[in-house]
């Protein structure tokens, strides 16, 4: 194999979800391709590379600063989602009809993994709460030990700045049946069981 | 193929999970074993159709009437944990430390398939709520569509009982990623998002 090739097959490997056998599957699959299609991914992956840059505000992924969302003025300012990745902003976004901003950590809180407090956009989310306006904190981080451990450091954070801080409830998903959702969560549903209204 | 065996085919793919080649996979395993073992298993699903009845009381499987749960005098008889079938009594057995009872509905309301109320357990319900001592119904259907419009109904006839009604809690499941919870349960989460206590 050429040294460029297994190169490629490497690169590929490291994305996630995507090992070593998928990486060589998809390097042939593209070494079959016109030589424009190639170009043509190149291209994209540059123009990614140049004009990508955290949002100086939020953390959000964007070509603009601020992003979209932080440039928003009919968005409310006061409401701030805090969450682990830029990828979490587009599920809050298809599932919800959230209206307020975001704060993207740029990671979760994991000692074992060498990341601590410092590797996470904390500053800007303090920096936020110091200019004023914020009414609320939801914590979005997510729903595993390592997110669980990170709200609690966020919250610990925001608490005593006069905000109110809330977390997604945790619970049954819906769909499927009680015999199948893991014991934990059911365990939680249960504790968290709600008054149904009359 | 012999009328016994196509027989058994058929019997085997009538259970849920189980296609038509699984039965047949099945059915071959099976003829493939000692007598004897095909023999106990005759036996042992002989004894459980003899042997195992929905418990009087609760509408659980048991050999006994009524069943361990509704025998078992440690166990609060004013909180009744209500679900669709036996199965989800085990689930939540296992999950959590709950110490009341239950009742199985048999079921849940699906007008498509022609499930309506009478096909359900209601009246042993509603008798057990007009003994009186009930304080805490929890509906415990499960978490899809037709699990809520069966808890729906359920809510409907007990309210007006003086006895408090509470569900499962709806929201995020344990472990993952926000980003591959469906959008629904992230809607869900975001409105119900709870107070975090400081």
């Amino acid at each position: 194999m050429s040294g460029a090739i297994d190169a490629l097959v490497t690169e590929l490997a490291r994305l996630p979800g995507i090992g070593r056998k998928t990486a060589q599957r998809l390097t042939y699959h593209l070494l079959q391709q016109p030589s424009a299609q190639l170009a043509r991914l190149v291209e994209v992956l540059a123009e990614v590379r140049d004009r990508v840059a955290p949002c100086r505000e939020c953390g959000n992924v964007t070509e603009e600063q601020p992003c979209a969302i932080c440039r928003d003025l009919r968005r409310d300012p006061g409401l701030l989602c805090v969450v682990e990745e830029p990828s979490a902003i587009g599920a809050v976004e298809r599932a919800t009809e959230f209206r307020g901003r975001y704060h993207v950590l740029g990671g979760r809180l994991s000692p074992l993994d060498g990341m601590g407090p410092e590797a996470l956009n904390l500053e800007g989310l303090v920096r936020r709460l110091e200019q004023g306006g914020v009414r609320e904190v939801i914590l979005a981080t997510n729903p595993s030990m390592e997110g669980e451990v990170t709200a609690t450091y966020v919250q610990q954070l925001v608490a005593g700045r006069g905000v109110r801080v809330t977390r997604l409830a945790r619970g049954l998903p819906m769909g499927g049946d009680l015999e199948y959702v893991d014991g934990v969560t059911l365990a939680q549903a249960l504790l968290a069981r709600q008054e149904v209204p009359r």
